[in-house]
């Protein structure tokens, strides 16, 4: 087991429902220092694991072990942490409660606080789920945060966004055998559908226009489509996938008592210093959307990624675009 | 009975099948003048039929049947046409024949010639795989088209939209219903996954910022992909569906005996006076590859549409557009 489990007993969740034996898996890299003053948190993406965040973590990085305590959390609902998979009944599979993000952060400071006696922030980051994760931390606590880093990322769900997610989620449970959570098999066609429905939003139009997935290893779409889509969809749970795009659908940092859906004041309030990284391309986290969040923060500067590899270029497989983010991190922690 | 039919016979397919008793059913506008100069061709888009053209007809437009003889002739699968819900058996339903668009204007051409001994088009017109008619009557009988005018289209289907449609596919044809088109009842929720994955598409991210959902008269986004999105999918036939999105995928002026594949050729071979419109928010015909096909073509502008109706910019729903669009048909007609 590469990571460590977190075990945060019973847990009221923000809907009210309730998490029973709640675990938040992580894995750290480095070494907290004398006056915990070198933390950075780095959570997962949707149905991306600890491991998945690890391309832009190394020496000589931003992310360096030798300077940093870097803590990765898993979403809930990954299949890690507590998720439909691994929840026992009756918790499992598709009764599983709904999670926001706002509830991961709240397991997340948890974690921080009683294992570490952590308190403060160098810096949240995060990719798309993770991002939120990371918007959210630096919205809830702004003193807490020094640095924020959003990458093709958003601080609440876009309408536009919302409904890419809804088309996903309709092409998996348009399979029968997904049965209202309660499969034996897998729902294959569903997982299916939901692997080619996503390709055409994960990357960009210039993307396949270029031919990139010949980068990737693919001679054709098709067989793009096909090993890499559904074979990615397979591999995953259902009841995870929509376990998770709930909370993703959710994601709004001023959904919470604090700031009672005033967006613009929940943006406001992030004081942290920031830079915000859209994928100058990408399809469902738009750069637009991050423009204006990034108005409204009293600290943060937009820089877009130049690449044309859409949502995927915050995902480490650009390597130009792994640079630019890598850059702009080092020059954020040596503010 | 608003259209008429052409009666084509017995039709051998560009992909070697034959389409028995194979019927054009279209509707005109306006009186053919004496010498057959005022000819304007303007093929149906995806699903559509001859009625959802009308938006661009009218007395004082640039489709005036006042000066124009305008033909709309409906694709061929699309429920009016020769379609898998109307053709007997054995080419009725899952087993209807593969159709291009090159078969499309083949029989355009024989409708005009045989009924009204019409050779040359003043204008070819159309949305959408409309446009995409438009584009290949263009390619092929460059001398007998004068004018041309794509709007939100494309002269060859591009990987993206490939990838695009076939995510809309897959979603549809996940519900086990569809029963590899010999369903006898409608696969609903295959329908209706399809609606919900389409909506994320067609318009654009800006139109769902700024709520442009609630100026077609839904309050949320749920209802919007309720009412709207999955209504509109569960009135169409899914055979009919695939076999136009088959129709749609392998759209390409060059994909014949002509041009042998050589794309720019057939492009460059385009004569006629072009007025190019893709949309400027268009997410699965992109004004970049509108761009580039007027870059090849010797007498085309290119023209984008400034809207955040993305893909329905053409379609019809954005009076601002659409007034755009006729503008332009003006100017073009008048060269």
């Amino acid at each position: 087991m590469d990571y460590e489990l977190f075990e945060a007993g019973e847990v009221e969740l923000q809907s009210g429902e309730v998490l029973p034996r709640a675990q938040l898996a992580y894995k750290v890299h480095g070494r907290l220092n004398h006056d915990r003053s070198n933390v950075v948190l780095y959570p997962t993406r949707y149905s991306g694991k600890h491991r998945d965040n690890e391309f832009l973590i190394g020496s000589g990085m931003a992310l360096d072990p030798a300077k940093y305590f870097i803590v990765v959390p898993n979403l809930l609902g990954n299949g890690v942490s507590s998720s439909p998979t691994n929840t026992p009944p009756p918790c499992d599979r598709g009764n599983f409660p709904h999670v926001t993000i706002w509830d991961n952060v709240t397991l997340q400071r948890r974690l921080l606080e009683e294992e570490f006696g952590i308190e403060r922030l160098a810096l949240a980051v995060g990719w798309s789920m993770g991002g939120q994760q990371a918007y959210q931390w630096a919205a809830r606590y702004p003193d807490a945060v020094e640095r924020l880093a959003p990458i093709c990322s958003s601080a609440r769900t876009s309408p536009h966004n919302y409904v890419f997610l809804e088309g996903m989620k309709a092409a998996l449970t348009a399979d029968a055998a997904f049965a209202n959570g309660g499969y034996e098999e897998p729902p294959i066609q569903g997982l299916r559908a939901m692997g080619r429905a996503w390709a055409g939003w994960a990357t960009s139009q210039a993307w396949f226009r270029q031919g990139m997935y010949r980068e990737m290893g693919y001679d054709t779409v098709d067989d793009f489509l096909v090993v890499y889509w559904e074979g990615l969809f397979l591999e995953r749970d259902a009841n995870n996938l929509l376990a998770l795009l709930w909370t993703w659908e959710h994601a709004d940092i001023s959904a919470n008592g604090i700031y009672n859906g005033d967006f613009e004041r929940g943006l406001t309030s992030i004081t942290a210093r920031a830079i915000v990284m859209p994928g100058a391309t990408d399809l469902y986290f738009h750069v637009d959307d991050s423009a204006y969040e990034v108005e409204h923060m009293p600290r943060a500067q937009l820089r877009p990624i130049p690449s044309v590899w859409g949502h995927y270029a915050g995902g480490g497989r650009d390597p130009a675009a792994t640079k630019f983010i890598d850059s702009a991190l080092h020059e954020l922690l040596a503010s």
